[in-house]
C-alpha cells in the first residue's frame, strides 16, 4: 500500500476525523445495556423528539422513495423562500448544515488559500477547510468566544472566508448584532463570511439574529442554518444557507444534484412552519439549561454561560468522568479536541434525563 | 459582485450542472397536469417501487428521527459484509453512490491531476473531475460502450484514477469480466480504478461482476454500487464502495460524518436481504426491456442493446420529440450532455408505462 498511500494529497492524509457523540445502540453494544436505559445528552438534538407535522410529512413520502428527489428542492425552497422573505435563488439546500458549510468551502477555497476561524469554533470549519488543501488559521477565543478584533487582524491577501459560529457550538457563547454588523463592516468585501446560525432558534427574541436582512448590504455574506436542533431532524440530514443569488449560484455548482433526501425535503418543509413544536422547544430548553446550570452550582462546578441548547461544564479529570458516565448508561460529550480539556459538554435534555445525569455525575464525583 | 465571482477557483465557475430527469412534480406545475397522469421513465428508478421490508424500516425509525444517525453505519456495515463477505473497514457509505464517487475523487485528485473516463460515460465523472480542479482527460467511445486499450493508452504519469462504469449510464453497455481484468492487470498499482456497478443486480447471473473477489489482487481497485437503482431507495440516497482497507480508510477522512440519513441506513440494511424484491425487479426489467425494444423496433428505430434498465433509442431531433412526449406526460432523458444528441434513454417501467410511452412515441412521430 506504499504507492498508494503517497498518492494521496498529504492535506487529505492528515486529517483527524470528526469525533461524533457515542450513538445509544453503539454503547448498548459495548456494555450491554438495554438502549432504552441510556440517556445521550452527547449531540445537541432535540429531546422533544419529532414535530408531528414533520412526522405526518415523512409518513407520506415512504411509498414513494424508488423515486429520485427534486434536485432543485422546489417545495423547501419555497417553504424557506416564505419564512424569511427571500428569493429561492438566494438558497442552497443541504445534507445537513455540515454539507452546506463544505459546499461553501469547496467552491470559494483552492489549495493554499487561508480560512479564519476561532479557537473552540465547531470542528467542521478546519476539517472543510483542510480537506480541500486550504490552510486553517485559529485566533485564540476571548472569554471562550469568537474575538473579532483577532479574527480581522487574521485576514492576509491569501484569506477567502472566515467562520463564524453565533451562538458558538461547544462554548454557547454568543456575539450581539451591533459588534457582528460591525466585524461585517470591516471585511474586505472579497473574503466571505460564513455565518453559521444553527443555534439561533434557542435565542430569545431580542437577541434573534436579523442577519439575512443584512446580504443586501454585504455581498460576502452567507449565512447557514440547521434542521438538526431546534426542528428536530437530525437523523434526516437536513440544512440550507442563505446568500446573495451569485453566490447561491457558485455554490450550488459543487452540489451533488441529489444531495437531499426526499423524506428531509417533505419532513423540513412541514416543520417549518410548526411554530408550536419551536416554541415548546425553546421553552424545554429554557427550563432544563436551569434545572442543569443550578445543578452543576450545586455540585460546586463551573461552566460556560450557554445561548444554545447545551452547556460545557468544567470537571477535574474530564475524561475519566465521562467514562465513568458512561458506565452508569449517561452520554455526554469531551470536547479535549476543542482545546477544552477540563470540560465536558452536556446537551439540555428532558427534565428526568437532566437529572439523571446530574445524578450519575454527582455519584461519579463522589466516586461511586 | 465582480471581487467574489473573480476569488471562486475558475475550475468552479466553469462547472456545468448536472441536469437530472425532471421531476413528475414540476413536469405537473409547468403543464397543469395530474401528477398521476405522467410517466416518468427518465431516472432509471425501480417501477416496483419501494419493497416491503425497506418500508417496515423506514416506518421504524421516523419516530427517532431527532436523532442523528449514526456516522459509522454499524448497521448497513454489517449488512453490507456479510452480504459481500468482507470486512466492514473495506466499506465507505455514501449519500447515494454519487457520494462515494466524489468521495473518491476528494480523496485521491488535486488539482492539475489526470482522470480518465469514458466519452458518453456517466456525467458525475466529469463533474467531481473538475469540481476539484483535476482535469478530464475522456477517451473516444467504441461502439458506444468504454474502448479500455485507448484508456489504458491516455494514463500519463499525472494520472491518479480512471473511472470505468459497469455496466454503463446512459448507453447499458457492459465489458466482459476477463477484459476488464486483463485491463486491471495493466493499469499502474498507483492509478486508482473505480469501478461503478451501480447496474450490476440487472445482469443475468453468469454476467455479475466478481470484481469483489478482485480487491485483494489490485490495491487500487474501488468498487462502487448504489441502492437507489434496483434495490428502489432512490430518494432516500444510499451507496457504497468497497476497497482496500485502507484505501477505504483515506477516503473515509474526507468523507461529511454525518453524510448518510438514519433512514435510508435502515431501510438499506433491510432491502440488501430482500432477495425476492431484487428477483422481481429482474424478471419486471427483463420482460419490460424486451416490450419496450421490440416496440421501437416496431416503430422502425435503432436502439443500443442495453444490460441496464434503461435503453438508448435513436429518433431524429430527438430534443423536438423529447418536448412533445413532455406535453403527452411523458418524461424520457434526452443525452445530448452526453454527445448523443440523437437520442433518447428510456428506462424501463411497468408494462402499462412502457406501453403508454410507446403509444405516445409513435404519435408524436407520426405528427399527432
Amino acid at each position: 500500500m506504499k504507492n498508494l498511500t503517497q498518492i494521496v494529497p498529504s492535506h487529505v492524509r492528515g486529517i483527524a476525523p470528526y469525533q461524533p457523540g457515542k450513538p445509544i445502540s453503539e454503547l448498548a453494544r459495548e456494555m450491554g445495556l438495554e438502549e432504552g436505559s441510556i440517556v445521550k445528552l452527547a449531540s445537541n438534538e432535540n429531546p422533544l423528539g419529532v414535530s408531528p407535522k414533520a412526522l405526518a410529512a415523512m409518513a407520506a413520502t415512504l411509498q414513494d422513495i424508488a423515486r429520485y428527489p427534486d434536485g432543485n428542492g422546489f417545495v423547501l425552497k419555497d417553504a424557506i423562500s416564505r419564512k424569511y422573505g427571500i428569493a429561492q435563488s438566494q438558497i442552497v439546500l443541504g445534507n445537513g448544515s455540515n454539507d452546506v458549510l463544505e459546499l461553501a468551502a469547496r467552491a470559494f477555497l483552492s489549495p493554499g488559500t487561508e480560512v479564519v476561524f476561532s479557537q473552540h469554533a465547531f470542528a467542521v470549519y478546519p476539517l472543510v477547510t483542510q480537506a480541500i488543501g486550504a490552510v486553517g488559521v485559529m485566533t485564540p477565543a476571548k472569554n471562550y468566544g469568537h474575538d473579532l478584533d483577532a479574527m480581522l487582524a487574521a485576514i492576509t491577501q491569501n484569506t477567502r472566508m472566515i467562520f463564524v459560529a453565533n451562538p458558538n457550538n461547544p462554548t454557547g457563547t454568543w456575539i450581539d448584532k451591533q459588534a457582528l454588523h460591525a466585524f461585517l463592516s470591516k471585511v474586505p468585501n472579497d473574503v466571505m463570511v460564513v455565518l453559521d446560525e444553527a443555534y439561533d432558534e434557542y435565542l430569545p427574541d431580542d437577541l434573534k439574529s436579523e442577519a439575512i436582512g443584512w446580504i443586501a448590504e454585504f455581498d460576502n455574506l452567507i449565512l447557514t442554518r440547521t434542521l438538526s436542533k431546534a426542528y428536530g431532524l437530525a437523523g434526516l440530514r437536513v440544512g440550507f444557507l442563505v446568500a446573495n443569488a451569485a453566490v447561491a449560484d457558485m455554490i450550488n455548482r459543487v452540489r451533488q444534484p441529489f444531495n437531499v433526501n426526499n423524506v428531509a425535503l417533505a419532513a423540513a418543509a412541514a416543520v417549518l412552519d410548526d411554530e408550536d413544536f419551536v416554541r415548546r422547544t425553546r421553552e424545554l430548553n429554557d427550563a432544563g439549561m436551569k434545572q442543569l446550570t443550578e445543578g452543576v452550582a450545586r455540585l460546586g462546578l463551573e461552566y460556560i454561560p450557554s445561548y444554545g441548547n447545551f452547556v460545557c461544564v468544567r470537571v477535574e479529570n474530564a475524561m475519566e468522568v465521562y467514562r465513568k458516565l458512561l458506565q452508569k448508561g449517561v452520554i455526554v460529550r469531551p470536547v479535549g479536541n476543542y482545546e477544552l480539556p477540563d470540560f465536558l459538554r452536556v446537551s439540555i435534555g428532558l427534565e428526568s434525563e437532566n437529572a439523571r445525569f446530574l445524578q450519575a455525575l454527582e455519584e461519579v464525583l463522589q466516586g461511586r
